[in-house]
């Protein structure tokens, strides 16, 4: 890894691919496909793309059944265990309707409701998320959102991971269903035959369902567009460089264009973070993603002090920040821009990730500036309360039928002006 | 005014423009110019299409003085009132960062920071909207957001309407530019050499508007994309027919696609309100348009029980709802999709417009059932903390670890364990 001390932020951007333009070609044909034919288009394309035929798109209760006895016992208490952490984190953002009232008789309030239907987007591939699940159902379940309904993609034998139907079922998801892509977005904002829309689709997935949730927003909310991970750590001379290299490489790992960043006053610690990235980097199974990640998103910057530090961090806005100093919670204040912030040598990023409580979808690519990490705010909408009485009305229908004629709105004016029981203009 | 026994909501569904591939080619085009050549795109295009060539682009002090002049000292206390009872409302919705902490040493929490800088979009045309200006700009200051930037398309002399520059100035704007359209759009997402690009852009507009804040979306977060304004009551044989006919011709007059919708369970009111639309329409001067928007977006639904009317709009979900029965503060936690809510026979609609202080944009095409109204939340974002002790990690670093393991991530296993003090894979 490279120390470096000319910062060029722009050298970590990572755009959305080149190739978008056809894929997007391809995600709009798909969309219309499962628009038009539903069920059999969702049948046709996990053929054409997952590689199964499958009999059923629903999973079923044996298969969860199924699923139990393939994972251990122990694991299953562990993602019980995680499921209550991430309950209790998320229970403290859950928002009250309100109201309050002025002395003429006039009530305004906000009234929270949660939305009735959610799809939750597990991706597969390679790797099984459970852990997925886990954070995308639990706010929902938690905002009190009626319908969660579940989608992946099958695996050749037309299976879901055994872990991501233990989280599901686990997290109290009634539906769960296997398709993937593209089409997987298109049953979830359309609906088939088999799966009923719903109001709004939450989760990560590869450039295809980017793509498609960008296109179906509008028709359902999404959640953000999600972007390969990253994580930025602000350390000095009192840092662990072991742990700031393999919290580092936990971040590369997941993605060739991941990006890892370590950001120090300590020109000692970004030499041994360096070395150490280097030598945990050969025995890691995912190497060559890593590897690859360190190389193209990866850097070393040294700062003179830790006011230039946070200045640079909140420039880069990370997803996942780590702060390794001698007094971390003394900084919090200053930093403006980051998804979430891991304070002390012990705060881990994979602690985030699993277990702690708090959500691991995050906002990236510098959203962080004005994006939150998934919360149960977005599983529900407000709606403005607005109870006028007599005296209220009539106290300022004058002024608002002023402000309304200002704007050209005679009907507006009127609308106000009836309940002074004026009738001139009839 | 048309009364239907046969509901048949799809013919209230406006989708968007079917100019829109060719417009959005336009606006494309529109914001790369913007993007390439900065103010010389500003100027250029405002001469093209507001038709004025401007001398500076940013509103001066002078300008906003004889605005002032130009508006009669009362109407000017009528703003600042408007101004008040809308900060009044939005001081309700300020959130406070917080924290809990577990036994083990463990403090997870979410820190709330307003965004740093927000454009506010104010539409021109034949129209002036002060109390856009207002519902805009005030939750951003709420919000503590420091740089607040207005931006509107000036006439034919190179101005913007005084209302709205004693609106920006009440409401403590600092800097306010003159551009309009795409235009506007591309300068507040990329920066041109006078104007700064900011964070997050909001404020409703034309199509041109809306199609470049999509376009956008991603580089900035955008509030939601406005359709035509809508307004739907649900009434019984204890209100007046002409209240509502005022309150749906209020609405009506925005746009010839604005949606006007009485839902009633009395035959005698849906007669009467027929009649009334019918005669107040005659003397409006905006008649023509709202006409236009009556005859195709206009219907008067009979329902066999209130229960059958909340079922109704519920469907419709629509931006306005106004409640005129027996007892309306009951039926409200049965709404579930509505922007906002206005109960009694004194609570017209434009009330919520200009001076209740609720916010004015609002959700709207159905898409209430998981949008918002414009407020706080929007201009502040939210960071998770996360902090573990010692023990915290020590108790459940292998925990975490198991979890990232079955999801094929060693690195993150790693990781953990390393605040264990292994070495085994050193």
């Amino acid at each position: 890894m490279k120390i470096e001390r000319a910062i060029d932020l722009k050298s970590l951007q990572r755009g959305i691919d080149q190739d978008s333009e056809a894929q997007l070609s391809s995600v709009k044909s798909i969309l219309n496909q499962v628009k038009e034919q539903g069920d059999a288009a969702l049948f046709e394309l996990t053929e054409k793309f997952d590689g199964v035929q499958l009999k059923e798109l629903q999973v079923s209760p044996e298969e969860i059944r199924q699923a139990y006895e393939e994972i251990d016992d122990e694991m299953v208490e562990i993602i019980k265990e995680a499921a209550r952490n991430i309950e209790e984190y998320h229970v403290q953002q859950k928002k009250q309707s309100w109201f309050f009232t002025r002395q003429d008789g006039t009530l305004l309030g906000q009234k929270i409701t949660p939305l009735d239907s959610v799809g939750v987007y597990v991706p597969g591939g390679t790797a099984a998320y459970p852990s997925s699940v886990l954070m995308g159902v639990t706010p929902a379940k938690v905002a009190g959102v009626e319908r969660i309904v579940l989608i992946s993609p099958p695996d050749k034998n037309g299976k879901l991971p055994a872990g991501v139907l233990v989280a599901a079922n686990e997290s109290g998801v009634a539906e769960i269903y296997k398709s993937g892509g593209a089409q997987a977005i298109g049953a979830l904002a359309y609906g088939t035959e088999t799966i009923q829309n719903v109001d709004k689709i939450v989760g990560p997935g590869n450039l295809y369902v980017a793509l498609a949730k960008r296109e179906v927003f509008g028709t359902v909310d999404i959640d953000m567009i999600a972007g390969p991970s990253e994580i930025a750590v602000l350390a000095d001379q009192t840092a662990n460089p072991s742990y700031i290299a393999a919290d580092l490489l936990s971040q590369a790992e997941h993605d060739p264009r991941s990006a890892a960043v370590l950001v120090t006053t300590s020109e000692v610690l970004a030499e041994q973070v360096a070395e150490e990235v280097d030598k945990q980097l050969q025995t890691l199974p995912r190497r060559e993603i890593a590897g690859e990640a360190v190389r193209n998103y990866g850097a070393i910057y040294l700062v003179d002090n830790l006011k230039d530090g946070i200045h640079l961090i909140n420039e880069i806005a990370p997803e996942h920040l780590e702060v390794m100093t001698e007094s971390p919670m003394e900084l919090l204040g200053q930093i403006k821009h980051a998804g979430a912030i891991f304070l002390g040598p012990n705060s881990s990023e994979p602690v985030g990730d699993y277990f702690a409580g708090s959500n691991h979808v995050l906002p990236t690519s510098g959203t962080a500036r004005f994006s939150s990490p998934l919360n149960v705010d977005d599983f529900t909408k407000k709606s403005s309360v607005i109870m006028y009485s007599e005296t209220a009305i009539k106290d300022n229908a004058k002024k608002i039928a002023a402000f309304a004629r200002l704007e050209g709105l005679e009907a507006h004016a009127r609308a106000v002006e009836k309940r002074l029981g004026e009738t001139e203009h009839e």
